[in-house]
């Protein structure tokens, strides 16, 4: 029998993240502060977060030690396995070799608690007493409760109100971790009561959420910090545990990958899977890497470099992202983690230097392969990772065209069981594929004429 | 650093399961045939089953190859994890040592599939052209979905009608594995017709369930098979690679337990954990195998030995069993997977020879172990699986009072990521204890007096 999985032993999971502000060629630009509009100091972020993940923001050390005390946790369900999708290789009747990085096995479903883990380790180290945070579609808030949990960390997330109401579950299972989360806009801060007073139907957004769960964080009689569960550099770093994981299964496979590929919204599981492959590439390791958005939300191949905040609201430091502009409302999409109005810093400056190929796909080409996958594989995809999976697919067809053996790596993000109801749509033919028009986001971005523009 | 989590690389796989029935100090005693009463013979089970798993049904060879085509599928995520659960052991204060075999990591979130790809197998193996089963909770409906679309075998499921209606992500899960779901009772069948016709707002019941998946099975007009998911010996059969995993780890942890714990409905998790060390039980090792099932659905601790029928219609063979009679309908419980009026003919006939203590656990002090298991080890157990979380906790517990270390294994049978309306209701406290009287036990029974007793 052919090697179809590979599992690391306890021994084997990696001691320390990778930092890839240490190599990357062109240096990030400095985050401004939203007032003054100057490079920022640690200082200023620390209304906001502990100065421990703030020095982690600001670090380039290219190694950083992962603490015992989060690997302890990370050891519930890491090392995750990679594995050997003979069954879809088979089905495409391609040449080429797939694997994927099977990340839906934590207890939450998907690659969020790595970051989650680490950010309430270090949160508890400063002697934070209590925690904020938002969520969307609601896997960040989940991930968030359960890592809260296991450090007894009390947690307040603020979900946006149609996600609240559509998703009852997630509210459930966030309660089960003993988190208490609320619908936004709330009555519960001065921003939530205002945006009721003038909009009592609103359905909430994230930029709404964000600024709630910061003006908590802020304001709280107890010392209460946020936590973003993508975007920032912290939230990169604490995720290459994945792409080290791989690296390290690939060997025992006795393999390498021609193209390793991730979906991208704030583009942490992308970052955690692609950036130890990137440090090859860097090196001069031949090897392509792609980050796959949706067409509805096409940061990465349509929207500019430009400097960005990362919240609607404008409070946030102002980041060189590739971005549709912070008041964007993306088109409703099940894939609600991807639809976020910019990306990563550090993922957007590796695209600027040509490190990163991004490819945008439509939802129904998405849902199509993830339906494939979880007929051949037998993993039901989460709505985001169907992206992943469907430009896996679309390079093991072209190997199949070219007849070349190629190998394919992607990075199965979470699994699907609990954001099923777009299969259903999808299995019904009511979904529709949609591309963001260019007017639209020329549209969009006139919002952010008066602020600075980065060096290109 | 302690071990936390012991993974066996892909060639430590078991490659053979284990059959109890070799070692049993009592043999089972003959299925009869329903019309006859006489003891069956293979051919008598030909309509239903095909006869590569009937032959299997009546094996007594100790050890059974696993097929290669099995053991390909089973490593999309086998061997799973072997897990010790310090947290939880601090939170208890313990001097005991808990382990968790994880079995939530399946593509379905259960063990159900260990069985449901070998069964798939078999019947491809066979020439069988479709299959159909019946699914109450939809643990079941779904890991079979799942190995039919691997298999690339068409399947219909009959869905109690509560639970189709109550839980439509079942349907979702199951009609992207390519299933084809219906409410039961269906105007698909002779009998489903006859049920609705006489009471058109039934709620359905899985005998109702069952009755219709057998009369499509052997009244289809392409070559069709129904399936079980529990309660019989070949199913048994298919899930000791649970226990012969747990062994190889307990090895490496360097550990042997004291007791070995599963929650019971059909029996069928319980039994793959357990029965490897029931054989080491059988040859003289000091091991305690504890089966848990609910206050509420008491069949191993206070239902009788009985000879009784698998479906509430009366059409399957009379099995020795456990037994509240097969008209007894359990109250409505959330760990649906335990509302079944007799329990698996090895598991019974184990529990007569005590080689298995039975226990029962009211489901508040079910779900009061699995939140704070959720809350210290971080995964959100299955509703059934509470009853395992909920002894474990309970024999540490006693170990603490006693002052003696122990050694716990148990059986984490599932994940609830899909069943989360029973941790509301918990967490609101509007659940309530209840043990069934002993009266309605009485009154149930009394629909056996018609039939033979077996040998005691």
């Amino acid at each position: 029998m052919k090697q179809k999985i590979v599992f690391l032993k306890e021994e084997e999971i990696p001691r320390q993240w990778y930092n890839i502000a240490a190599d990357m060629p062109t240096p990030l630009q400095p985050p401004l502060h939203p007032g003054t509009g100057k490079p920022t100091v640690p200082d200023d972020w620390a209304p906001i977060f502990p100065m421990n993940i703030v020095e982690q923001e600001f670090s380039t050390e290219r190694w950083i030690d992962i603490p015992e005390e989060v690997l302890e946790k990370l050891l519930i369900w890491r090392p995750t396995p990679l594995v050997r999708a003979y069954a879809l290789e088979k089905e495409l009747g391609t040449p080429a070799k797939i694997y994927y990085k099977n990340e839906s096995v934590s207890p939450a479903g998907s690659h969020k608690p790595n970051t989650a883990l680490a950010q309430v380790y270090y949160n508890k180290e400063a002697g934070i007493e209590r925690m904020t945070t938002e969520t969307g579609a609601g896997q960040w808030g989940s991930a968030l409760s359960f890592a809260c949990s296991l450090f007894k960390m009390p947690l307040k997330v603020y979900m946006v109100r149609i996600s609240f109401d559509q998703k009852p579950y997630r509210k459930i299972l966030m309660n089960t971790w003993g988190a208490e989360c609320v619908p936004s806009p709330s009555a519960d801060t001065n921003f939530g009561r205002q945006v009721l007073e003038e909009t009592p139907d609103t359905p909430g957004s994230l930029g709404i959420a964000i600024s709630e769960a910061i003006e908590d964080a802020v304001s709280a009689k107890v010392n209460t910090k946020y936590s973003l569960g993508s975007v920032l550099n912290h939230v990169m770093l604490h995720q290459t545990i994945i792409g080290l994981e791989t690296l390290k299964q690939l060997e025992i496979f006795g393999d390498y990958p021609d193209v390793v590929i991730g979906c991208v919204g704030g583009g942490s599981n992308f970052a955690g899977l692609t950036f130890p492959f990137i440090r090859d590439k860097i090196y001069g390791k031949e090897v392509r890497v792609v980050g796959v958005e949706p067409t509805a939300c096409p940061t990465l191949t349509k929207g500019p470099f430009l400097y960005d905040f990362g919240d609607t609201a404008a409070t946030t430091p102002l980041l060189t992202m590739h971005t549709l502009g912070h008041t964007f409302v993306p088109p409703p999409l099940h894939a609600g983690g991807l639809r976020y109005h910019g990306c990563a810093p550090l993922v957007s400056q590796l695209v600027m230097d040509k490190l990163i190929e991004p490819l945008s796909i439509n939802q129904v080409d998405c849902y199509n392969a993830g339906v494939q996958f979880a007929r051949t594989e037998g993993i039901v995809p989460a709505p985001e990772t169907n992206h992943a999976v469907a430009a896996a697919v679309a390079e093991a067809r072209k190997a199949k065209e070219e007849g070349v053996e190629k190998t394919i790596v992607f990075n199965l993000s979470g699994h699907g069981l609990l954001d099923l109801s777009g299969y259903e749509k999808h299995l019904n033919g009511e979904l529709e594929e949609y591309s963001l028009p260019d007017e639209e986001i020329q549209k969009a971005l006139t919002v952010l004429e008066p602020y600075p523009k980065p060096k290109v």
